[in-house]
């Protein structure tokens, strides 16, 4: 098989460098292209990025030459964007336009209308919108995009609820630091101290869960008719979100039913390389999930959930950086590559 | 003034040593008895506390002989009691029968009919139980207990909320280490970690704050009806308890309205020395109560809210050893006393 | 009195704040003007500062509108800096050309020939480089400065081994967060890490204190012989040095030797209000000092030592912002001014 | 090949769990045996360990029935002792008598005359004292021990340094927690602190590093004539034991020279399976190595130096309850199978 070529647009941030390490030794995707900033370009990977992952740089990508971030500058059938919001803006439509499937984790498009926001084990066929997406805007390429970090590990346990008849949600988050970059929290603000506000982060789960639980109807999606309220706040963990969730339902089912529900998620990819054997992991311990403890499950692909409880409430625990981002979005190109799309 | 006679049990633990912080220099009370196990009595209380305050141990209290928790060796006119709650349930009836007045920050007995269990700002007037409790016991002194810490920062900002017809609560709790006791929560546990699980706290946040909101008719408490629903985690953090409250009002309060009711919250109780000026402090940036912060503000007595948003939601935040533990017990001895009742 | 009139550059820091805390209920100064950085100057200093002490801020200073970091716009007899180094060298001698007494914090100008680097308590006789310094330069006023802080916490603790012939020092350093100010650590890199390197920190260990341990003959400072090797290192830890010393002296005192030297260690500085009742601190505990338990000692002006061992070998530690910085330069003036030279 | 069979002592515990981990997929050990306390005996691994590790359970390990550490009850060639120094000294000899080679990581016998104390890229010539020891002791099986996590850490760099003529060693070692095991250190304890005492750790680094750079003559091991000056500290991390050393040597290289030989090192052990590519992986940039990031390297078998300067100082860091612990002994038993011993 020809490997499929795979750029990396802000391949030296936090997320950035979760891309290299999910993508460097993939079965289908080969890392063609590293772009970053001006003051990258021109230096090799490894002088550019300043690797801080805890698992070494994977040697293939350490003389690769940095490029700039322009889809003149990028050899790639596919680029992956961990670009900040305000720069993927203007950057992946160029690119989409080029003819590049852009596989994006920044929140820029997720809530434009022709625009997929995709879980794959959540909502695949809301990828019928591509076609309404280069029908009206003209372009070779597309754009595709996943939710926020704390959206998805969220989302994923809500996908077996909506049998119940879910109305409301209520969520307070522990978020981990690695959801603000390598140099977005400050020691001493976090340190022996919870901060109970991330900017945007509430409206983000808000919104973005009722467009993935919504419905495709040929042209656009019927958003889900839930309301959910959240409370964000970051404490002191690396990696890993984790949330308390209460679920109202209508069908008020008993907290065994639920655990049902979640153990018997089963949502069928096919043979994707990072889809994890579980996409829910259910802990019957009294303590559990643990970001700590748990995050690297299905090599952080897989949701723990647990402490399911009258309420309905129960825990949820994702690694932000894994599945909640670098993982999330690497997962969709693979489901588009299965479907033929890419 | 002749100073009030104050012994501590469980002088040497966590809550113990807030105890002494609190005593040490107290205008109305004076350290005449530091209790402990069996280990401890017989040392002075410099060999066996261990101290473990960011403070320098009092110099009135190193050289005191500690003696084992029984009413025959201790010399006090009121004892504080922070012992765990197995040892309380037999202790604690031992010494109000020989004449105790009892503060206990033990839960054995707060739930009990004719205990009473009060914040001095939320509940004064259920203290006049004390008078149905010795009736009942044929007791020479009497148990007052304090609620659980978590119970505690969330009733005082619940208290003002009662005036818009509270309903029902959902309270997400990121609480802090030392509320476990010096080594009640192993590093290894909770390092880079949220524990999702702290044992019976989410049953005390539903039962003791509805006695606390409930009414006192003159021989009993009437519960308030209001549904509490708590999830409890552990984070680490080294004092103060952070949550995140949704508050259900038959009222609808706006925000702005639920934040004039947390200014003008102006329980008046005298001048009582742990009394802080503001029982509820009022943050308006975006990103308040934060535990390292504020959780010394009225000298840990008072409790920060903040982040009022539709919903109701909000922060609460408050000192979970000062305020949570050992001053609610000292604040509520202070109460007494200035009703001439110890 | 007349209170001194005192003026801060660099308020809004992480050493800024410490300065305000210190001096806002001073005894002799008062706080006149607040300076920082174009973007802070005209709001009040409530606005500009983002007060980040678990203190509240001050009530006197809220509404001080900051200046900006001119001569012309700071109205004081005294200015504490606590500028970065780059700006220190450029507006420092402005202030003292134009008649100010700088009390600097910034590593500037600590080793120039005429400027005396002081600790009270260790060489307060090469204040009399001041009058070299005012002749040389024909300034009004002068610069004093402080050494830098892991310095401070070391050089406290060798100034009582002098007498021993001390010739060589080997000292590990532990280093708080805060040490790099408010931002200077991100969370990603610190948290669950050590990090071996901090810039300039070894070099200014081992110069500032042959400077500090040398003799003023009049005219000029001859460095103490003495070799300092250092391996400067930053821990999770948020406030308070610790550091590990290996103490070389000729006249190879035993352990008990040096912990008498310690605790005779009487440097009497006459009744400075800034100045600890002891210098030193000597724990006997195994496992004492602690940053956490013993840097507010003496109210953060303390250093404490421990575990005095053949070698010899000892621990030392004290809070790097107030004895290590701001308390150091408030010292330092309250020394200046108890000789009349304020 | 068949699988040798291997059983563990003290599974339960923080370095059993890494036996388990380093064991479950071993090419040459099958897990036959796993033995722990009374309290843990009979149940199944899984119920008994309480398993803390962030991987997940080797499932083969899962269903184990739990064994008394009882040579009766133990069913294997090898035993891998995880156990507590008290119960080691009893129960090591005893599985020794009965015929088991017990490779153990306690340091109840480290120090031992006729004993082996081994790293084999330090020392495997000392695996010549297995005979003198069942000589003397008239022992079928033997054990043979490993040293302590922190003079692992730092011997296996002073190794390359022999050829300088190495003359003494000062060394402050920065701690993780795992070394002491599951709840040895208290989160209240260590959280924002430095714990500046480890018990008997300074001892145990002061001597076995002289028996480890001994020579054997055939008979006894000849301790290396250098003098190890050793202080210990506790700091806020989870696994990885950071080193600052100074080491004295006759040759007095420059730094660059004991670069140079810590790049060559290249103790050439043959295929050992938990043999890292390279024992020490020298690090360059100015700020490694770091706990955080460079403890995995090697699959944890590998040190990192780093910031070698004048003095000679330098960095050392390793995994302490890998290559410090579990992995060592395993390392130990891989290199006594290769050479037909087990």
């Amino acid at each position: 098989m020809v490997a499929i070529k795979a750029g990396i647009l802000g391949a030296t941030g936090a997320v950035g460098q979760r891309f290299v390490e999910a993508l460097a030794n993939h079965p289908w995707f080969e890392i063609t292209a590293l772009a970053a900033s001006e003051r990258s370009a021109g230096k090799t990977y490894r002088e550019a990025a300043g690797w801080r992952l805890d698992t070494a740089m994977p040697e293939s990508v350490e003389n690769i030459e940095v490029v700039p971030v322009d889809p003149k500058a990028v050899d790639a059938d596919v680029v992956f964007s961990a670009l900040p919001a305000d720069l993927a803006l203007t950057v992946e439509p160029e690119f989409a336009k080029a003819g590049f499937a852009v596989a994006s984790n920044a929140s820029s498009y997720r809530m434009e209308k022709d625009i997929p926001l995709v879980i794959p084990e959540v909502n695949s066929e809301h990828l019928g919108l591509l076609e309404v997406q280069q029908d009206t805007r003209g372009w070779d390429g597309y754009i595709i995009t996943n939710p926020n970090c704390s959206t998805i590990v969220m989302t994923l346990t809500l996908k077996p609820l909506m049998q119940f008849g879910l109305e409301t949600i209520q969520v307070a988050t522990m978020q981990a630091i690695s959801g603000a970059g390598f140099s977005g929290v400050a020691a001493m603000a976090i340190y022996d101290n919870v901060i109970p506000y991330i900017g945007s982060e509430e409206q983000k789960m808000e919104t973005e869960t009722l467009k993935l639980l919504g419905e495709f109807n040929g042209s656009e999606i019927v958003p889900a008719d839930i309301r959910v309220s959240a409370s964000c706040h970051r404490v002191p963990v690396i990696d890993g979100h984790t949330e308390a969730i209460w679920a109202g339902m209508r069908a008020k089912p008993a907290p065994e039913e639920v655990r049902k529900a979640f153990l018997n998620f089963d949502p069928r990819l096919g043979e994707l390389p990072s889809e994890p054997k579980k996409a829910l992991i259910v802990r019957d311990e009294i303590d559990r999930p643990q970001p700590r403890l748990d995050r690297s499950m299905g090599k952080g692909m897989s949701v723990s959930v647990g402490r399911i409880r009258e309420g309905i409430r129960y825990i949820a625990m994702g690694h932000n950086t894994i599945r909640g981002a670098a993982g999330a979005s690497v997962l969709n190109a693979e489901l588009l590559h299965s479907m033929g799309k890419l």
